[in-house]
């Protein structure tokens, strides 16, 4: 039987890739040791592997596929196929960025002020990528951890990831650069997308992962329209998303329905009603596929 | 740029009022200890007050607009503009109660028994003008909370905010009559509310609260029927929102929609079948605005 | 007025009982040691009784309605009416087996070795009828909990409910056979059935309960079809639930709606979108009334 | 090699008798679902089991030792070797009662008047002997928990276990009789107590408890006496544990030491400052053996 | 009988209080939400009332004695008699302060600059009792709560309790004065006091409790010393608490033991040890009377 | 004024080093994020670092002390004086092994077997060095944590630490050999050891922290013996430790006292008691200085 070998975040991600798995259509669970989560899919096997560590074992093969870091694909150099990319709107798999930070009162004003200095980072790979990048030679050395508070006592700078740069802030660290933006990738083992029925089989995950993301950030609009005002309420509606419009039997009505972000609904809410939009209702998606 | 700033009750009310603005579409949140939380409108300032204080500071115009309720409005005697009222559901929206309460064994039945009493509240405003209005004399002493412990031994009667009774019943207290029904209000400052835009933004805030509240105790019905039964079966659905009517294209058919309480569909799902309705559907909602 | 006594099951199974009751419309809440919860319902009492005890209480016709499991009816040997079969997806109300269990090194292999040895089991009476059945005379001992250790200590097997096995591997006992399965069941006093109103409002509570547990392994999926697909597309959709088919004033297209098993959906939106289906968005349902 | 196994109450008393046994010196753990806890004695097997069940095992001899309470042992009616009691003055292994308890309102004033009653209890052979010792015949059913709540509903009476009444007066139930006092027992297989080794054994594992137990009740007071004080402050001391009498080598002064009962402290520490101790200090104990 | 009643702040101080009565020799508990606490005292009566409001109602007599901060008498103006005092030095019963604190970048450099400002606070009289003092006319606002983020938008400046400052630095608060330093005491009302047996009552409990109290923060030091280290040995030791020294039966010998302040133990141990000292061990202590 | 830079374990081992330098005399506490805890001691400035990074800032003289495990001292190959090891019986402080571990089912059975295969490990350097000591030339890749899951799916081997082996039997590994036994020990930079000042500091600092250690795992026994049977009962008390004897003022009654390990009492007990000691007590030490 064809099986595919799916490799997912264990740790701070895996609750957000699980929730968004199950989203897809998934059921999977694990235990708090787990290494291999039950999933509900026999073509399936899946594993949990440190985010840090995914896109090895995507590479030589051990996996087939695998969801982890932009970030950390980098640092490992990994030669894998990105198939997809996971933006989301909230906690867990929203963009990332790994930051240069100095304390406040450090002379340095960018990457160039760093010649000669010593630099602490859980990603050294990003760190010497990027210097080498920029042509500055500095020490960088491995943190395990809590980098954050090394900055100036026992180091000049730190390379660290930052989502809202609060935890930088209460260290009284100040933001030089961006040295990286992750966002969470889908990546592939070469062979295993060269394989038709493996590509098939992760295209359709892909396209389940992306109805489920999609769907986190968009409502189901619904409202009914008199014939007189159906263009000025259609015209509200973005465009892109074409609603559906449809003749109720009462005569001279129509029921619109329309697909939007939910962050616009706060808006033209006011703006369909004020057109002639009646018996405005908005609904929950679970899947968007377009 | 023009802004709002928005008071919100800190404490016990905080979240459910948090959760509202969430379902209005406004991204909110705050730390522990904030006092001006995050909000994804840059049209608004949010900030943290104690619902005891909101309408004090929305009637000196340090905030144009506030949330709290409409007890502690009372409670400070300010002059506010009151847009809107909010009732909810669920916890911590509803309606409270002000009551006068007294141990099981009092002799006390009516307000006009407490003639040169002691009484602990928290709210000493509102228990002083209750007391005046009956034309009562009696000490009111201000309490610093666990008021309902305090009778008899260190009072004779409370007045005291009560949502089921159960602490009151549980200290052996006996409600005589209630003080003041509140609810939570929407108020605003004189001066906002005459300019332009903040008027029109408050409108549109308060058109989002309530498109909220609406769907929280409403769901969406569905249902297919065949033509000699639309009749039967609109004449169930409650007659204030006409129900949206449409032929399927499966000759003979309509399918039939239409919102309603949550509360009446266990009555009339029973009746909409024995009526010829099949297929039904039930959906929850996000907002409904009529 | 008519009232109805119903009893729900204290403890593990209270829980998920709840959930189903308030899915299916009904506001029900209960202090932690509470005989008498609150429900919305003034035509209901509700008790709260353990799950073991229920058809006792059933038969006796202490209550009119009773929800529990069948294993309990079978254990109890109680003369009652089973109305209804609830049989649910997720934990709580799915179905339960109770297993006769030995060290995965005892030469026990069927319950004919089982002759003249030592079994604990909570359930006596349902172990006594499944030895007799199978002419096994063997001493059966009522076990107090954690049942699941005593062998092969203390007794030579154990029959033992068990949902994944989980539990019994970890304790190095093989399963022999089932004993028992067992789903949650809706049962009724013999004299409340034939009582015209009380059935009449048993087979309401039914029909909601079911509705409630259909919707939770159901979706409503919807999409745009153009008038050549309409064929192909419906022919992926499940024959069961005929889809209901529209068609737009957005000539020469129609709008398909059809509730399928959500577990289906991954297998499906695939193929939709392949036979020509667009904008296919996945929704929630509360209840599903066929 | 010699071994003793010993059984211990799983459950609700695990944690206050692991704790009274680490007292005694030993170093004792469990996992949350195990039943071979490790004990660092290597003459001890340690068991955890069901408190109602410990007594059972015992008899049979696959426990040479159990701990356990004395009301199981009624209830299982089990022929053993009551070696030790435990009586403890914190929650867990203090005397625990089984009552009969009735509605506030019934009639019923003494076990008398439950002839012809039904009764419900998780203890049902205590109950039959107590009915049979007063000549009552009344109907007993086995309450599998939430005893309490089931009068007057479901039953007449309940026979329970209480320890503050709390329970009792939350269910407006009120106690009629006492039917069966019970502590914490040492028993000891028939068997094992007339093995040398054996009971060599538990007698030390007996005199540990004690002395642990003892100590949880009293502490060391010192004090410093000039030597015509010692009289007046010595009779203050408790006569029962003589006080001990040391000359300082400060000319004239003594220094003496008492162990009492903590709850006294409270009362005498007033009293031997009167007499002219000084310098009284109270330290905490870990055992005492007389 | 006898009864002394006794009012012990309810909230935030209650476990640090009844920790400290423990130590003192009363077993005490109540339920969380409970006026009357259980304690094994016949003489003693317990009420649980908020600090703010405890000498309010041992001035009026409803309370004997009443444990409670010397802030929330001076803000009361109560008249009572105060008997004790208790410091400690673990979080809860240490001293607090109430500060004047204003925005970092406030003008405000003392309280005379307070001229005409606004000023919110939990303690108005206190605040205005100290306004006053320095002859400054401002207006002080009654704060429900959160103080330290109002000001600067909100007031000018607060007066609010503080115990490390952590809070007001967190809101970018400057300490401008201390307004008053607070402790724990002991108060009782007055008639009490004149009465005989009250007041034994009375000064027993606050032996007790200072002796609980002082035990905190020493512990006993115990060693052996050779004759001709006798004297160097004592003079390490603290003058205040004279050593016992005590002969011992080995020839040459003395056993010599003090009781110390914990903080000084870390320093003394090294010079006991070049002093002579052998054995040495230090023990904890539950009360020390002196 | 001098000051000693000492670097204290941040995470797993926070706690159980707080907490043996509180037994040592210190108060000391961190926030949960913090990087300079606050300690009671102006001469000492605390840091929270990492143990696996200690040892490296201790080479490089930025802390003068430092509290780490002697296996990352290893990994790191630190040039530092080690003055000083903390052996603890409970939990945080106590030895810690590396182990080579295989799946049960492995043909590894020594180091040697290695030759050719892939090993993850968190401790790369200390692997390595392990190898080469061995003359195996084997491929080490760092695990970023959850190592032991990883054989034999995606390694071969892994070497990880274990205390009780239970996560390593949970995974079905088998340990091979013990490459590395660690404790934590006390590290000073080599210029802070010759400093003076410094050098006294850390040994008053040592000193203490190991009386701490000690009374963890000792005790006092006092008890009062007749003459006759004061060598009996001497014998009895372990030698090393010589017992105080006093001759008590009660003719012919001698008061012993011995710090003996916990462990030994539950044995020594019995025969103390046997041998003639009357009155045995049993006390806890803060700490024992021999």
């Amino acid at each position: 039987m064809n099986k595919l070998i799916l490799g997912l975040p264990k740790g701070s991600l895996q609750e957000s890739t699980f929730a968004m798995m199950r989203k897809a259509g998934y059921t999977i669970s694990a235990g708090s040791r787990s290494y291999v989560p039950r999933i509900d899919d026999k073509e399936i096997e899946a594993r949990l592997i440190r985010a840090q560590e995914i896109s090895r074992y995507v590479e030589s093969g051990m996996l087939d596929l695998g969801l982890t870091g932009h970030d950390w694909i980098v640092e490992n150099g990994s030669d894998v196929v990105e198939v997809g990319e996971l933006i989301y709107a909230k906690q867990g798999l929203r963009p990332v960025r790994w930051v240069l930070a100095v304390p406040e009162d450090s002379i340095v004003q960018s990457v160039q002020d760093l010649q000669g200095k010593r630099i602490a980072t859980e990603a050294v790979g990003i760190s010497r990528q990027y210097l080498e990048r920029n042509g500055v030679d500095a020490e960088v050395e491995f943190s395990w951890g809590a980098t954050e508070v090394k900055a100036p006592e026992l180091v000049d700078a730190i390379i660290e990831i930052t989502e809202t740069g609060s935890s930088l802030r209460a260290n009284n660290l100040r933001i030089v650069e961006t040295v990286l933006e992750s966002t969470t990738r889908v990546i592939a083992h070469k062979k295993s997308w060269e394989d038709v029925w493996k590509r098939s089989k992760i295209e359709k995950i892909v396209l389940l992962l992306h109805g489920a993301l999609a769907a986190e950030t968009r409502v189901l609009l619904k409202m009914n329209v008199q014939e007189q005002d159906v263009g000025a309420v259609t015209r509200i509606l973005p465009s892109l998303h074409a609603p559906t419009l449809n003749k109720l039997s009462d005569s001279g009505w129509y029921s619109i329905e329309s697909v939007v972000k939910e962050k616009i609904v706060r808006e033209i809410i006011p703006e369909l009603k004020s057109a002639g939009a009646q018996g405005i209702i908005e609904l929950s998606l679970n899947k968007v596929v377009s």
